[in-house]
Formats: C-alpha cells, sequence, structure tokens
C-alpha cells in the first residue's frame, strides 16, 4: 500500500489544495459569481492535470461549465468507472452568521471552515487525490476512470441534462460514483437507496399598484401578505399534510420491511431536537421523523418577501409579495405534474382582489431509488465495512441529486453515492466545515475502492 | 386683502422655500437620518423666525425633537389658536421605483414631486407663510398663535405624550387645526369627523437555531415561514374578517345615520379600483367600500421577511420568518386590550415546533371622533366653504394622527383638520408629490382662517 504512505506524506500540502479551491465563491445561483464558478472549473482541471490525469477540460454548456477528464489506459477487458461530484457551492449569505468569513476557510479543531468544504468540495477532490497517489506510486491504475464534475448542482443542475444527453458516448461507463453525499456517522458507513427528487416555484401576489397607505388603504383592498399566507397556509395543514389536490397520488407508500430497516437504523429523536435547535419534530404524525425525513414527500417554504423590512414601522399596505417553495419528491411523483398540481392549488385558493403568478423553477429532478443487489452497491459496501471496520447502514436522504436520475436516464445507470460527509457539518447554511479526518478517510476509501478493481 | 397680493409676489419664492425643505432627508424612521429630523426642526424655526415669529425654538424630547413658537400680542381678549403639523417623513425605500430621487425635489405639471412633499412639509409650511403675509402686510394677527411642529409623527410619535404632558401649559390653546391631513377632491372641502385609532406588532417565529438544508430537515421539522403563515391566516378570513377573540368587542357600530351620512360622499368604487391598480376591492361584505375604509378596524400585514430573497434557488428550511403587523382602530377600541388580544390570538394558534415572539410597535393611538357642532370645526367650515365655493364633505379617514388624541386627553382640545392633501398624492410611497395649485390655496385659507377669528 504504497498509496498509503503517499497520503501521509502529502497530508499537508492536500490541505493546502482544499483550502485553496474553497476560497474560490463558486456560486451557481448568483450572476456574479458566474466567473467564479468558471475559475473553479478551471482550477480542478488545473488539479487533475498535476494529479497525472493529462485529459482533463472544461466544457460548457448552456450556463455553468463542467469539467471532463478520463484515464482509459487499463485496457478494454477493465470496467470503466465514473467519479461524480461538483464544484459549485451554495450561497453563503447571511455572512454575519459566520465566526470566520465563507471564503476565507481556516482550520480549528481538525475541521476546514468554510462554504463547500464539505459541500461538495473536499469530497470530490478526495478522488482526485486517490488517482494521484495510485499513478505515481504504481504508475497506473487498475480499472479505466471516467471523472466528472458540474458546476451547477446548487441551482438543481437546469442545463446538464441536455449535456448529458449530447455526451453520451463520452459519458458513457459501466459503474458510476457519486462524491455528493455522506457518510451515517464518524464510526458508521451507510450506503444510500435514495433520493428524493425535487420540484419548486416562486409564487408571486400582487395587490395595488404600488405600495399604498395602510390607513387610507387598509380595509379597501386585499393585502397581497394576506392573500399569500392564506395561500401558504392552504396548502399545509398545522399537523404537516400536504393538502394540495392530487399531490400524494403517486406516491409508492412505505411498505412494512421499508418501515422495518428504517427503524432498525439507530435515529436519536432527542439528539435530532437538540442538534437542529428546535422545540420539537414537526410532521405528518402518522409517520415517524425517519420516515418523513427518508420516505416522505415534502413542501418547503425556503424564502418570503414583502413590504416594509426596515427597522421601526412603515405602514404600508404593501404592492407585492413573493414567496419560494420546493417540494422534495418520492417515488414515483412526477416533478411536473407535482407542479401542475401546486399551479392550480394556487389558482383555485387565490383570494378576491390580488393577481398570482406561479413561475417554475428552472431545476427539477426525478425521485431516486435504487434497485436492491446493485453491483456498484456491494463493492462500495464491502470497501466501506473494511475501511470503518462495520458494515452500512441501508439509508435513503430527503436531498435531490438531480444529476443521479439524469445518469440513470442517458446512461443507464444506477449512481451509488460514495462521500464522506457528515450530517453536522452545516451544509447550505454559516459556518459550514468539513472534517480533516474525513478528508484523509475520504482518500483512503477511494484508494481501497480502485483496488477492489483490481482484485 | 393686501396678503394676497403678498403671497402672489412671494410666490416663487415660498415654491424655492419648500423644494430647500423637501431636500432635507428627515426620516424619523431610520436612526441613520436622526441627524436630519433636527435639521429639518431647525430648518422649521429658521423659517419662522423670517417670517416674522421671533418665539421659536427646537425643543428636544425622549427622542425626535419638536419645534414650538408663539405669537401672543393679539391681546388677551382673543382666543389662542394652535396650529400643529409634522417634519418628519416615511423612508423613501423602495428608491428605484421613483422616477426622480425623493431628496432632490423637481417640479413637473405643476407638482412638486419628492418624499415629505404633501406628507406633510407643503401642507406645514403653508401656515407660516400665511402668518408672513398677514405679519407683513398689516404688522399684527388678529388672534394668537401658537405652532407645535413635531418630528416623530411618521413613527407614531412615541414620545410626544410625555412631552404634551410636561409642557400642557406652554401648548395650551382654546382651538388647535392639524396641518396634516387633506381635502376630499380638488375643487370639494371636507371636515374630518374621526381619524383611525393605531396599535402594531412584530412578530418573529423561531424554528431551527439555523438555517438548514430542506432536503435533509423538510418533514422533520417546522418550517417558521409555514408557521408564520398559518397565524397570519388565522388572524383574518379569506372575506376580511378579523378572526381574533375580542377584536371587535368595543366597536361602536356604525349607526344607520352614519352609513347614511357616508352614502352622501360621492365615492366612485370602480375609480377607486382603478387607482389602486387593483382587480377588485377586499373586506367584510357586510360594509361598503367606504364603510370598511371610514369605519371599520382593519389588521393589515405592513412588511414579512424570512429565508432566501435572492435570485434563484436557496434550498432552504431557515430559522427565522417575522412580520410587521399594524391594526386601526374605531371608537372605543383600546390599542392597548387589542394588543393583549392579538397577543393571545397568536399563542393560541402557535404550531408545534416553532417558538413565537410578539413585540409591541413602540407608538400607538387611540381612536379619534370630533364632537357634532364642534366650534373650530364651524370656524373651518365656513372657511372652507368660502375658499371653494361649495360645503365641506363630512368625512372620517382611516388613517392615525397620533397627536390628534394626545392633545385632546392633555389639553382637552379636539383638533380640527385643516390641510390641503389629496388622496392620489402617493404618500408613503414611490412618486410622492404636492400640487403647487394645493400650496397656493392652504397659503390662502390659513389667511382667510385667521382673518375670520378679527371678525
Amino acid at each position: 500500500m504504497a498509496w498509503a504512505e503517499y497520503l501521509r506524506k502529502k497530508e499537508t500540502e492536500f490541505i493546502e489544495d482544499l483550502i485553496d479551491f474553497v476560497s474560490i465563491p463558486s456560486i451557481s445561483a448568483m450572476d456574479e459569481h458566474f466567473e467564479d464558478v468558471v475559475k473553479a472549473g478551471e482550477w480542478v482541471v488545473e488539479r487533475l492535470k498535476r494529479a497525472g490525469i493529462e485529459n482533463a477540460r472544461v466544457m460548457e454548456t448552456e450556463t455553468h461549465p463542467v469539467v471532463y477528464a478520463d484515464w482509459l489506459h487499463a485496457g478494454e477487458d477493465k470496467p470503466t468507472i465514473m467519479i461524480y461530484g461538483h464544484f459549485d457551492v451554495q450561497p453563503a449569505d447571511p455572512y454575519d452568521l459566520w465566526d470566520t468569513p465563507p471564503f476565507e476557510p481556516q482550520i480549528r479543531d481538525g475541521k476546514v471552515f468554510g462554504r463547500g468544504a464539505s459541500d461538495d468540495k473536499g469530497n470530490m477532490l478526495a478522488p482526485i487525490l486517490a488517482i494521484e497517489a495510485m499513478l505515481q506510486t504504481r504508475g497506473t491504475l487498475p480499472v479505466n476512470i471516467k471523472l466528472f464534475y458540474e458546476g451547477q448542482e446548487e441551482i438543481g443542475s437546469p442545463t446538464l441534462a441536455p449535456f448529458i444527453r449530447e455526451h453520451a458516448k463520452l459519458l458513457s461507463a459501466d459503474m458510476i460514483f457519486s462524491s455528493d453525499g455522506g457518510q451515517f456517522s464518524e464510526d458508521q458507513p451507510q450506503l444510500i437507496q435514495g433520493l428524493k427528487g425535487l420540484v419548486g416555484c416562486e409564487l408571486t401576489v400582487q395587490g395595488p399598484d404600488a405600495d399604498k397607505h395602510s390607513g387610507k388603504h387598509g380595509g379597501g383592498i386585499a393585502n397581497p401578505i394576506h392573500a399569500l399566507s392564506l395561500i401558504i397556509a392552504s396548502m399545509k395543514d398545522d399537523e404537516g399534510h400536504i393538502t394540495i389536490d392530487g399531490f400524494y397520488d403517486d406516491v409508492i407508500d412505505l411498505s412494512i420491511e421499508d418501515r422495518a430497516a428504517f427503524a432498525r437504523v439507530p435515529f436519536d429523536e432527542a439528539a435530532y431536537i437538540a442538534q437542529q435547535g428546535v422545540t420539537d419534530t414537526f410532521g405528518e404524525p402518522e409517520y415517524t421523523t425517519l420516515e418523513r425525513l427518508w420516505g416522505r414527500p415534502t413542501l418547503e417554504l425556503n424564502g418570503i418577501w414583502g413590504g416594509y423590512q426596515g427597522k421601526g414601522t412603515k405602514t404600508v399596505l404593501p404592492s407585492i409579495a413573493q414567496a419560494k417553495i420546493t417540494c422534495r419528491l418520492v417515488a414515483d411523483q412526477n416533478p411536473d405534474q407535482i407542479f401542475e398540481h401546486i399551479k392550480a392549488h394556487i389558482e383555485r385558493h387565490t383570494p378576491k382582489g390580488v393577481r398570482v403568478d406561479v413561475e417554475k423553477m428552472a431545476a427539477s429532478a426525478q425521485p431516486f431509488l435504487s434497485p436492491a443487489g446493485h453491483n456498484a452497491s456491494e463493492i462500495a459496501g464491502r470497501v466501506l465495512t473494511e475501511v470503518y471496520g462495520t458494515a452500512p447502514h441501508y439509508v435513503r436522504i430527503g436531498g435531490s441529486i438531480p444529476v443521479m436520475s439524469m445518469l440513470l436516464d442517458t446512461l443507464g445507470v444506477h449512481a451509488t453515492v460514495f462521500a464522506f460527509g457528515l450530517d453536522d457539518e452545516n451544509i447550505h447554511a454559516p459556518n459550514e466545515f468539513f472534517r480533516l479526518s474525513s478528508f484523509q478517510k475520504s482518500q483512503i476509501a477511494y484508494c481501497k475502492l480502485l483496488e477492489e478493481f483490481g482484485k
């Protein structure tokens, strides 16, 4: 295991690479950071070349770019595996809640703090370093490798599907491993069997043509914030049931076996409540918290705004109120159909005196469920068992990775998540971090995964 | 009428004074503009002195200052009248909806555009100019005058009541006229018989201790935007009835006479709808629009915010959602009691899994109703009839002028609104303006009002 020695020797250097990578504010949701997303892609290409993978390049899509690289010298009798990840990150606001600036990464208590440290820069960098370690110590890899990194995951990969369709031959692979995702805990691995789909919209409620004096016009005309609240309240009740006609129609309800498998996974409800900083859990009382998190579709408000938000008082009856809504879907819900149900519901529940506009979010994702006995999952399971000294939990997660269903649709391959983030790492929130221990473990795990193909 | 000639001669100069006055961004709601409020007060004092009123000064309150001035040389047998107004203004955001900058006033089509042009700088400046015209042409006034201008009306006059109590002797007057308010139309005057009271609060719904990933935690914990929407929706139904226990208990319902008087006032519902830019009116269907606007209490959302409000998508389950709510009250509702009803309602309707905090707005106002046959109203009515050539409509307005009830409580005087703003002047909204014709009419009307006391 010369690669292990190599990884140890390069430890400091690799951490510096990660810090350098996280410093790039590659926020795909903000137009003003488009060039930073491109810059992050170029950084990845340069790093791939340094690792010994000469055929690496940034490729354009209709919006944010991707990076493609390959090393195909293992021979035609060897399988080709693809490793997927993303180099774009979530916005970092509210900035004032960060202990240190999100794009000036710092190491504290064995953790790298910075936006994207865990999601997904630390995780996506690890397989590159693993490949470098094997190439530098053996001069070869036991398997053909393709690396496919995108710059639009955090906005739901809006233009990735056409890119994959157009480059289906280039991207063809026997197995796909995703470096986006995570493990169960520091000492317990997991294999992710299911991911939720995604669909969303922005809802605009238009009242009067300008902000009006709330004294002069209150009681005369409708208040768009009130109308928006009525609409939102009509979509989900105070127990968390989604009350949109047709929303649950195509949901494959959890089987007795599913519920039993979920119940076997250690989940400490009290610890979860404490970790979220809430007074209680919330949601459909007919299901356990884990069943809701993993196996039930959701409707969440991501943002709301309208009228005066400053200090003090401004007695306006505002002109406009808006909200962002996203739903996480489970098999066999269809994002387009769910959007139509939402739109029809909103139109039916719009009170008198306001106009509504419902704009579909650019990105959407089909729900994803891995078949039982899937080959890549079995291999990943063996490696994880070896690395952690214990067999993985079979879990689902509530997040969406649109590329998983895109890759399945076009390339016919069920991707396997092989990533090392942990739940407490504040991804999508202030003070995101990645453990240096996870960073090293992921490099080792990817080396072992490649070795597994040499056996 | 030498004063009429004087006003004509000074017309351009007085418009320049108004432009100068409106240029001061005296926004009382914003701490960073506190000094501008002081500056506006000093501007008023300087202008009063130029008008010939030597005894004029800025006086401090616990927060924003006031201006006091008097001219008491008419003799002890003459009545003392007080003129009230305010030199602070509303915030001017959203700035991008203004055709020209709010604090760089410009004249277009015989109107001065700028924040505060109508509310209340143009209106409060007029009596000063009227006094100047009489003093400069006669050397005396037919009545003793006190001028009392405040710098905190737009934030609900939070520290004016203790000031008035403390200076009750200084402020004592036989009659009070308010330069804050308006007329029915360009050619029809009005006398305002009633004003609504005011009470409000800021509602904070706290969910998790930080923004969370909506995929990871959706279905597990409550969404504070959803909870806030449920609470708001529970306060007012889709017909506009306020559904808070006890809210209507002390409302003196409109009598048959009140409703008949309202019905006599020309009110064009279709024109009102067009003017507000809405599809329809909205509110308690048991009342006409005018009855709701003038005679019914309201609950309005002034602002709402929470989660991600930027461009694109950020799939957070936010930590906090907040809203600003104000109620306009009618006799005999009590602001403190209404706040308690609201607070109790919110606590009863808070769903599981979130915490709420309800903070009472600093300012509140009792509703105001003028007694029938009130002396100052009769005098004002005669002057308005002369100026407009037609008798005034007897109306109420939905707005609140907290000082009206404070002056009544402490000085025992029912103030009479004698002001010349019009409904279409975008007060509290972008592109506020004041008609130059109203500016001149108000100077003439105040001269005639003073003359009326000489008869």
